[in-house]
Parts: C-alpha cells; structure tokens; sequence
C-alpha cells in the first residue's frame, strides 16, 4: 500500500501519474526524450544506463521494467545482458565507450560533484560526444528523481518478471512512455 | 568550465537547458508545475522544500536561487528565514506541518525507501493532505535531479548574493520557470 491514497491497480510510478495527471505529462515527456532516441546513445544504451541507476537505488519497480526493456534492445547482443551489467559493467560484453558512460553515471548516483573532469576527459578518448555526456548525466540524474519518487511513496512493484518483460515489448514497440499509464 | 562546451555566460541550469533546449522544455515544466502552484503548498513552501534539498546535495546554484525565490515569498515572515531552515529548521519560524513535510524531504534526499509510513501518518495527524505529501516527494525527488544535473555537468554559478536576488524577483513576479532560461 502507498503511503497516500491510489489506485492500487498500478503498480510503480503509474499509480502515482493517475493520482497526479498534471505532473505525470512533463515526467513521461521527459523520459520519452531520454530513453526513446537513437540520437548518439542508443535507446538500449540509455534504458541500461537508467536500469543501473535504478539498481544502484535499489528501486525494484524501476530496475525491472528497464531492465526489461533495455534486455528487449540487447537481445541479439547476450540474452542476460542485464544481469552481468548489473553484476559487474566492466567486464560484460559492452563497448569501452558504454563503460565509461556507466562509471559517469554511477558517480551521477552518488551526487553530482563525484563526476570529475578527468573521467569525462577519458570518455571523450573513446569518441564520446558531448551529447552523449550530457545525455548520460541528465538520464542518471532523472533516475535519481524516479527511483525516490516510486520509493518515496511506498509504492507496489509486482514480483512476476513475464509482467515486466511484457509490458517492456509493449512501451518498446508500440507505446513508449508518452500516454503509457 | 563545465565538462561540455556549453555557453558559459549562461549560469547553473540554464547553460544545459540551452544547450538542451528539447529536455529543457520539460524539465522548466515540472519545476513551473511544482513550484508555482498555491494549490495545497504555497509557493514560498514548495521554494523552501527546494532549497533545503539543494543544500543537503550541496548545489551552491540551485540552493541560490530557489533560496532566493523561498526568502522572497517568506520576506514578510523573517527576513533571514532560509538561513535559520537550512541551520536547523526544526528551531525555525515555520509551521509544524512544514517541520514535518521538510523531515519528510530530508529522507527523500537520502534515498526513497528513506521515507517511512510512520512519519508520513504524522504529518497527517498535523492536517497534511494526500496532495502536499505527493508534492513534498516529488520537488524533493526532482531537486536531486536537478542538483545533480548541474553539478555532474559542471556548470558554474556565481558568487554575489545580488545577481540571485535580482533573478529571484524576476521569477517571482514575472517569468516562472517556464522560458526562463
């Protein structure tokens, strides 16, 4: 049960968009630019980058639908792609450049004056642009604001991965997270 | 020098929301939609909830300016109100709703799963409703996206006091946050 009174029918942050239509169209329009582009990041790049954020914050709800939907892109890479990130990101079958991007990210989660210069320095050796580093911070930062908002009001997350992975080819094929309550 | 060339005359915020202007339209949207309301909260409270959690993140700019834009609504009440929050808002000249509603942000900062049932049932007891709960949570969660966004990018703020102040007013009482930048 939320801490506040929703419609228990939704699990994760959906109950919390229903409760708060207002608030939920910048949220979604947001993460609809950050995680549905294929504009430098990839969309399965920038779903992994939100599921290991959301992993490190331990927010099940977010880490499970993410992951699920950045596993749906990286299928044809490793079908447990997810898990090994999430295990160990350095030594999974990424690119260099991904890893650096997620070592920037980890720091994001921390707080934002762990990014240093220097390891964005060493990203842009690998070719990484600007975009890719701006991208990289602003989707860790949301995640930061997800993963408490979903926690911070208490809410349900089902167990059921087959829901997850559902739900996951759904916002990949067809919704995406604009008008996905 | 921020991590990504981006125009440096532009401070904080508002230096990434220009080189970004596509996520910017959202993110001035969510701050418009949480911060400008007097719907349930205030806007010197919700500036003030801003503020606090800036400062536990340690963002000189944002603590700057949402700190001018809460004393600026708070003016009437105690001209050095923000200092005395950020010192110890327990002892500070507010309601014990908002001592609550800021013990509440205070987990938020932490992490989500930081904020517990039991003092969420205190706050209520004090009269807080559902809908200034979810907006506690939500401007706490976004302030540690915001926070993050702009010191994991880098950015710079200034030093003098007046140029927040300036600023502040202008938010205030003519632009919001909406094409603010």
């Amino acid at each position: 049960m939320a801490y506040i009174k929703i419609d228990e029918s939704l699990p994760g942050i959906r109950g919390l968009m229903s409760f708060s239509p207002y608030t939920a169209t910048p949220l979604n329009a947001l993460a609809e630019l950050l995680l549905r582009s294929d504009v430098g990041l990839t969309k399965g790049e920038r779903e992994l980058i939100a599921t290991y954020v959301s992993y490190l914050n331990e927010c099940f709800f977010c880490q499970r639908i993410h992951g699920a939907v950045a596993q749906y892109y990286f299928n044809n890479v490793d079908e447990d792609l997810v898990r090994k990130v999430k295990e160990n990101y350095k030594s999974a079958p990424i690119s260099d450049k991904l890893k650096f991007l997620l070592a920037i990210a980890e720091n994001v989660q921390k707080g934002g004056k762990y990014v240093k210069i220097e390891q964005v320095e060493e990203a842009k050796k690998f070719g990484t642009t600007d975009l890719e580093i701006h991208d990289t911070v602003l989707i860790a930062a949301a995640f930061c604001m997800f993963n408490r908002y979903v926690d911070g009001m208490g809410t349900f997350a089902p167990e059921n991965p087959e829901l997850y992975k559902q739900r996951a080819k759904r916002i990949a094929e067809e919704t995406g997270y604009v008008n996905s309550i």
